[in-house]
C-alpha cells in the first residue's frame, strides 16, 4: 500500500479555458488519523463543471479554491483505518476530499453508503450522487412537468441531464434531449429512453421545431450559449427553465449577454436557478428513489473512467467542452 | 346628450413611437341598446402601457386591435338606458368599452361599480382596478415579500408601482421606488410613504447602492432597459423579480439584449412574469383589500387626468416615455 499521498494542487487562476497549466502536483507522506479521524483511500474522485467556478476567484456562492490548495472534489474510498465509532476498516465511504489519493478525514465529514448490490461504490458520485439529486430537485420541484407536457434538458448523454430526462419521463412528459453528435443522441434515445435527441452541431432550431411541434413547456438548461438561445424563444405559455448551469460559458469572459425578458411577461415564464445544496433533505429523498429505480430497471446511467489522478486536469478541461461520454469519474 | 359617438381607431402600425399619427378619429352615430344590452355613456378611459402591444401584430397573449377598428381601453361609464335586467340608469360600470364616448354593451360585459363614497369612479381603472390588481398579484403572489427584506420598484409614482410599493410596505419590506425626477421621487417618499426613491436620470447604481446597502430581495419590474440593468447585478441571494411590464423598450425594435442568466444559478434567483388577467379570483380579492385600505386613509393614489377623448393619443405617447404623474386617465 502506497506510503505517499499524490495531491492535485490549484497552480494558477485560468482566464478561460483551464489547462493541465493551471495545475501541480505535489506528494506528501500518507496522512496519519487522529482520534476521532479515519483513513480513507480515495478510489473514485467526481469530476464536475462546478468546479470551474472554484478555481475562479469572482464572487460566488461557495469561497474559491486558495492558490497551492488541493482542488475540491468529491471521493469515494475505502477505510483503511478507523478512530472514529461510527466507522470501521473495510467500510465505502463519501465525502468532498479533494482531487488526492488519501486522507484523514474527521469522521462527521463523510457517508457511510449502502451496501448496494450491483452498483458500483463510483455510482455515488454521479446517479446516487450529487448529479442524480441536482437532477431531482431540478426536475420535481423546479420544473414539475405534468404528464403530456415537452421538457427539453441539454447536456442530455451528461450525468444530470441524462438522469432529469429519466424522471421527467417517468412523471409523464414527453422528454427531448439536447447533446452533441450523432453517437451521444442515439444513446439517449435508446439507451436512455428519451422520445427524441436532437444535435446542437446541427441546426438546431430546425431540429428543435421538428422534435418539439408545439413548444417546450420546461427545460433544463445545464449549458447556456447558443442552445439557450435556441430554446428561449421555443418555451410555450407558462414554459418554465430551471436554471442549473450554463457548462458552455464558463471558460467566456466576459460572460455574453441573455436573452429579452419582455417574453417572460407576454408568456408569463418562470426561470429559476438553484443549487444542490440548499436541499438537504432532497440527497435522502432521491438515494432511496434512485436506488429503488435502479434496482427496478428503470434508471440507467454510463460512466465515463478516467485512469489515474495524474489525468484529472486534462479529463476536467475535456468535461467544459463535452467531450466526456456519461458523467466523468476518475479511478484512482 | 350628444348623439354623435366620437371613436379613435386605430389607423397604422407603429415601428417605435405611437403618435396621434397612427390614430383616426371617427363619428358615428350614438348606438341604440338591443335587448339585453346597456347604453353607457364613458365618463372615463383608461390609458394602460399594455396598449402597445395592441398595436403590434407581434405574436403575444392577445390578439392585435385590426386597423381601422376601435382602440381597445377600459371604460368607466354611467347606465343612459338598460335592456338588461341587471343594471338600471344612474348605475356606474366598467368594461373593456374602447376609445370612444358611447357603447351599447351586453350586461354580461360589464360590471357594476360599489357606490364607495368619497372615491372618484376612475378609481376603478387605476388604484382598485386593472393596475391595483395587477400590483397585488406581483407583489403578493409572485414576489412574497418577508418583514425586512428589501422591495425595489420602478415607475413608482405610477399606478401599478405605486400600489406595489405600498402593499410591500404594508407586508413589512423596506420599500424603495425608483422614478423620474425629484418632484416623483419626493411624492413617492413622501405622499406614498417609501422608505426612499431614486432617481434614474441620474447615477443609478450609485444611488441604488445607497438605498439598498445589503442588496435587492425584490424588484417589481415595470420598466426594463437600463433600470432593469443597474437592478439585476444588485439581486441577492434568493432573490426575484416579478415581471410585469418594461415599458422603456415597448418602443425599441428590435428589443435589446437581457442580463447573462448565470446569476440565476449562483444567487438561486427566481424571473417569473405574470398578467392581471390569469387571476380571475385576485379582482374581488384586491377590490375588497383595497377599498378598505383606502377607507382606513392607508393607502394613496394619485390621478393624471387628461380632458377630452381627442386628446388620448397624444397623452398614450407621453405615458410610454413616463410624462403622466400618477394613474393616467382621459375625461370624456
Amino acid at each position: 500500500m502506497s506510503s505517499t499521498n499524490l495531491r492535485i494542487l490549484l497552480k494558477a487562476r485560468p482566464q478561460g479555458r483551464p489547462g493541465p497549466e493551471h495545475f501541480q502536483r505535489a506528494e506528501e507522506p500518507r496522512p496519519a488519523p487522529q482520534q476521532g479521524e479515519v483513513l480513507v483511500r480515495h478510489r473514485f474522485l467526481s469530476l464536475d463543471p462546478y468546479m470551474r467556478g472554484r478555481m475562479s476567484d469572482a464572487p460566488s456562492y461557495a469561497a474559491p479554491v486558495a492558490l497551492g490548495a488541493v482542488m475540491e472534489g468529491e471521493c469515494v474510498g475505502e477505510v483503511v483505518e478507523s478512530r472514529h465509532p461510527g466507522f470501521t476498516a473495510g467500510d465505502w465511504v463519501r465525502g468532498a476530499r479533494g482531487w488526492q489519493q488519501w486522507s484523514a478525514a474527521h469522521g462527521s465529514t463523510l457517508v457511510k453508503l449502502p451496501r448496494q448490490v450491483g452498483v458500483s461504490p463510483s455510482a455515488y458520485l454521479g446517479v446516487l450522487g450529487m448529479p442524480g439529486t441536482t437532477a431531482w430537485i431540478g426536475t420535481t420541484e423546479i420544473l414539475q412537468p405534468r404528464p403530456g407536457e415537452c421538457f427539453v434538458v441539454s447536456a442530455a448523454s451528461g450525468a444530470v441531464g441524462g438522469v432529469a430526462g429519466q424522471i421527467a419521463k417517468h412523471m409523464g412528459a414527453r422528454v427531448v434531449g439536447i447533446a452533441g453528435g450523432a453517437e451521444k443522441c442515439r444513446f439517449v434515445t435508446g439507451e436512455r429512453g428519451f422520445d427524441a435527441c436532437v444535435d446542437h452541431r446541427g441546426d438546431l432550431a430546425t431540429a428543435l421545431d421538428e422534435a418539439c411541434p408545439s413548444g417546450i413547456d420546461c427545460y433544463f438548461e445545464n449549458v447556456g450559449g447558443a442552445v439557450q438561445a435556441a430554446v428561449f424563444p421555443r418555451l410555450r405559455e407558462f414554459g418554465r427553465i430551471a436554471f442549473c448551469g450554463m457548462v458552455a460559458e464558463y471558460n467566456q469572459i466576459p460572460a455574453p449577454p441573455g436573452p429579452n425578458l419582455m417574453a417572460l411577461v407576454r408568456k408569463r415564464l418562470r426561470l429559476q436557478g438553484f443549487l444542490v445544496n440548499d436541499h438537504p433533505r432532497a440527497w435522502k429523498q432521491w438515494g432511496e428513489t434512485g436506488a429503488t429505480l435502479l434496482r427496478d430497471g428503470r434508471l440507467r446511467f454510463r460512466e465515463d473512467v478516467v485512469q489515474g489522478l495524474e489525468n484529472a486536469p486534462e479529463a476536467f478541461a475535456g468535461l467544459l467542452e463535452g467531450r466526456n461520454f456519461g458523467k466523468l469519474v476518475v479511478a484512482l
